[in-house]
C-alpha cells in the first residue's frame, strides 16, 4: 500500500532540496512543479560545482533534452556523488533512440551510475532495454502506446527491464506502468490533451525527485505517487479548461497551479492504480 | 488564393515533427506553439546528432537569439541534412545588425544553405540585405517600420531580397509583409500590445515551420498563414485581455491559448491580406 | 525622497535597453518582467559579441544562476564595456555560499568589474562579504533572514558592505534592505507566497536594470523602487489569487501581469519603505 498522503507530506514537511540537470526547453516548468510539489529546485551543470551542488541535495535528476557533450561528463559527476551519498538518482532518457548520441549516451550513463527510478515513454524505454525501438522523436511512437491490450505484456517487460537495471522503471503514456522487478502498478490518472503541452514528461521526472529526495527509501512508491499525482493535476487542469475555456497554455498553467494545490487526501482519493 | 483551411488541417493530422534550433529565452514559448499549431517539436544543437534529428522531421528552423559560436556549426551541419533530403528551412536572425558576430553568422549561413523562409523585423531584414540597417537590439528601429506610406517600398524590397536570395521573405512589424521574387502579401492581422510580449517573432518563425513541414510545396503560403495566424491569435488575446483584465504574462497565455483554440475558418474570417 | 512616478515614468519613456546576461532557467520571465516594466530586454552572451551588445544598452545586469566557466570571461568582458561607458550594471550572485565555483567567481566578478548594485538574499550577500555563510542552495537559510529583531544589525552589515565594495547592497528577504553606505531602505512589500515561484529574484535583479537603466544617476533609489515593485506586485498577485482561486503558477502569471499594470501613483501609494 503508497500511503500517499505521508509521502506527499514528507516533501512539504522536508522542502528536500532537487538537483536538476535538464534541457533548457522546459528547465523552468521544471523548476516551478518542483517548488509546487513542495521541494526546492537548484540547477547546475558545470563540472566544477556539479560535485558540491549535489552534495547539498537530497536528490538528483538527470535528463537528457537538449543533450549536449559538454554537459557527459557532469551528469557523470554528479551521480557518481548522489550514489556514494547514496542520494536517489532520477534519469529521464528524454529523445532515446532519436539519435545515436542520446542512445550511447543513455548506456553510459546506465554504466556508470544507479538509477533508482528511469522515467521515459515506450519508446525510449524500449530504447534503453536494447529492444528494438521506433521513435518519433520525443515523442513515443503511435505502436509503442500502452493499452488495455498491451498492457500484461509490458507489466512484464517493465520488470524484468527493473530486475536487469535495477532501477524502478517508470513507463508513461495512456496508461502508466511503475515496476521494480517484484510489484508494478498500472496507473489511469491523466488526459489526453496532456500530450500538446510541452514538457509533461519531464515535469513528471523532476516531480519524483522531489519525491524520492523526501522519501529516499521508497524510490517504487515515490515514482508512483508522483505519475497519480502529475495524472491527477492533468485532470483537474483539463476540467478546468472545459468549464472555464482555454487552450493549451492555460492548461499549462492550470497543471502546475493544480500540483501546487492537491492535498495529500485529494491525491489519495484521486489516484486511479492498481496493482499488477 | 491561399487555402487557409486546407493548410491548417495538414499541420493538424500530419503532426509534422519540427526541428527547433533556437535561442534559451523564448525556446519554451517555440515549442508550445508548435504544439498549439498542431505539430510537434524537437530542439537539438549538439554537433553530434543534429543531422540525425533532422533526419527525423518535417522541417528545420533556425533562430540565432542567443547565439554562441558553438552551435554555428551544428546549424550548417543540420541545414544542409535538411537541403539535402529537399525538407523546409526557416532562418529566423534575431538582432541581426546589432553585432558582428550575428551580421557575419546569417551571411555566413545564408551562404552555406538554402533557405525557404527567413522571417524577420524590419532592421533584421536590412541587415540580412546588406543595406544600411539601424537596429535597436532585437526591435526594429521606429525608422524602419512599415507603414501605410511606406508599404509599397518595402514590398518591392522584400520581393527582389527575395529574388537575390531565393528565400520568401517575411518582414514583420505593425504592417507584415510576406513576399517571394512575383507574389507578396500585405498582412494586417495582430495588435500592439504583441510587443510587450517577449519572443512572438521568435513563436511566429517555429509557427512557420509547422506550417512549412505540413506544407512543403508552399513556402510563401505557410508564411502567409502562420503570419495571419499569429497576428488573430494577438488579437483574440488582446481582446481577452480588455474584456477579463490582465497584463502582459495573461496576455502570452491567451496568446499561446489562441493558437490552440483557432479553427481553420477562423483563420480563413479573420486573416486580414491582401495581395500586392 | 524617492520619487516613484518620475522614476517609473522614466523606463516607460526611455525604454532603455537592458542587456540580460542570465541563467537558462528564469530568463524568460527576466525578459518579460523587463519589457513588463516597460524597458526591452537583449540576451548575448557569447564574448565575440558581448562588448557590442553591451554597448547598445543602458544597463547590464549579470546574473550567475546556472554559472558555466565558459561565460565567465564574457561577463567580465561584457562588465568592463559598461564601466568604461559608465552605464550601471547590476549582480545577481544567485547561489554564490553554494560551490566554491560560484564564491569564487563573484570575487573574480567584484575585483574585476565596478557594481552599481548587487541583490541578493542574505545568505547569498554574506557569502560576497567573506563572511561566514550557511547557505541552502540558491535559497537563504532560515537563519539569514532578517527580522525585525535583526534589522539593525542587517542595516548596518549592508552600509558597510556598501562601503567596502562601492556598490549598493539589496538584500531580499521578509524584509528587504537595500542601502548605500549612507542611507538605507527597509522595505515590506511582498508575500511569503512568492518564495513558491522559480525566478522572483532573478525577475527582481532584472527589473533593477531596467531602473537603473533609465534613472543612470540614481542606483539606490533605482533598486529600493525597483524592490518596492515587486514585491507591491507580489501582493497583488496574491489577493487576485486569493479572491480568484490558482495555485503557484498563476501566481507567477498574475505577479508579472500586476509588473505591467502598476502605475507611478500606485507604485508611490503601495510602498512600504522607511529610511533606517
Amino acid at each position: 500500500m503508497i500511503d500517499f498522503e505521508k509521502m506527499l507530506r514528507n516533501v512539504a514537511s522536508g522542502r528536500p532540496l532537487v538537483h536538476a540537470m535538464t534541457n533548457y526547453v522546459t528547465v523552468n516548468d521544471c523548476a516551478n512543479v518542483i517548488l509546487a510539489g513542495g521541494a526546492s529546485p537548484i540547477m547546475a551543470d558545470d563540472i566544477d560545482e556539479v560535485e558540491e551542488i549535489t552534495s547539498l541535495c537530497s536528490a538528483l535528476v538527470i535528463n537528457i533534452g537538449t543533450l549536449n557533450k559538454r554537459t557527459i561528463d557532469s551528469f557523470i559527476k554528479a551521480g557518481k556523488e548522489a550514489n556514494r551519498l547514496g542520494r536517489p538518482v532520477v534519469l529521464d532518457p528524454v529523445g532515446a533512440g532519436a539519435s545515436s548520441l542520446r542512445t550511447d549516451t543513455v548506456t553510459k550513463l546506465m554504466e556508470s551510475l544507479k538509477f533508482d527510478v528511469i522515467r521515459g515513454n515506450m519508446s525510449e524505454i524500449r530504447a534503453i532495454s536494447g529492444s528494438c525501438a521506433r521513435t518519433r522523436g520525443v515523442d513515443a511512437d503511435d505502436s509503442d502506446m500502452v493499452t488495455i491490450e498491451s498492457l500484461d505484456e509490458a507489466v512484464s517487460f517493465a520488470k524484468r527491464l527493473s530486475g536487469s537495471t535495477g532501477s524502478v522503471i517508470a513507463i508513461t503514456g495512456p496508461i502508466d506502468i511503475v515496476a521494480d522487478s517484484n510489484d508494478a502498478y498500472a496507473i489511469r490518472n491523466g488526459h489526453e490533451s496532456m500530450s500538446r503541452i510541452s514538457g509533461t514528461g519531464c515535469m513528471l521526472a523532476a516531480l519524483v525527485g522531489a519525491f524520492c529526495g523526501a522519501n529516499p527509501d521508497k524510490p517504487l512508491h515515490s515514482a508512483a505517487a508522483a505519475t497519480c499525482m502529475m495524472g491527477l493535476a492533468g485532470e483537474m487542469a483539463n476540467e478546468s479548461n472545459e468549464r472555464n475555456g482555454g487552450g493549451v497554455a492555460s492548461l499549462k498553467i492550470r497543471l502546475i497551479d493544480s500540483i501546487s494545490l492537491i492535498s495529500g487526501s485529494e491525491l489519495k482519493e484521486g489516484a486511479l492504480i492498481e496493482k499488477r
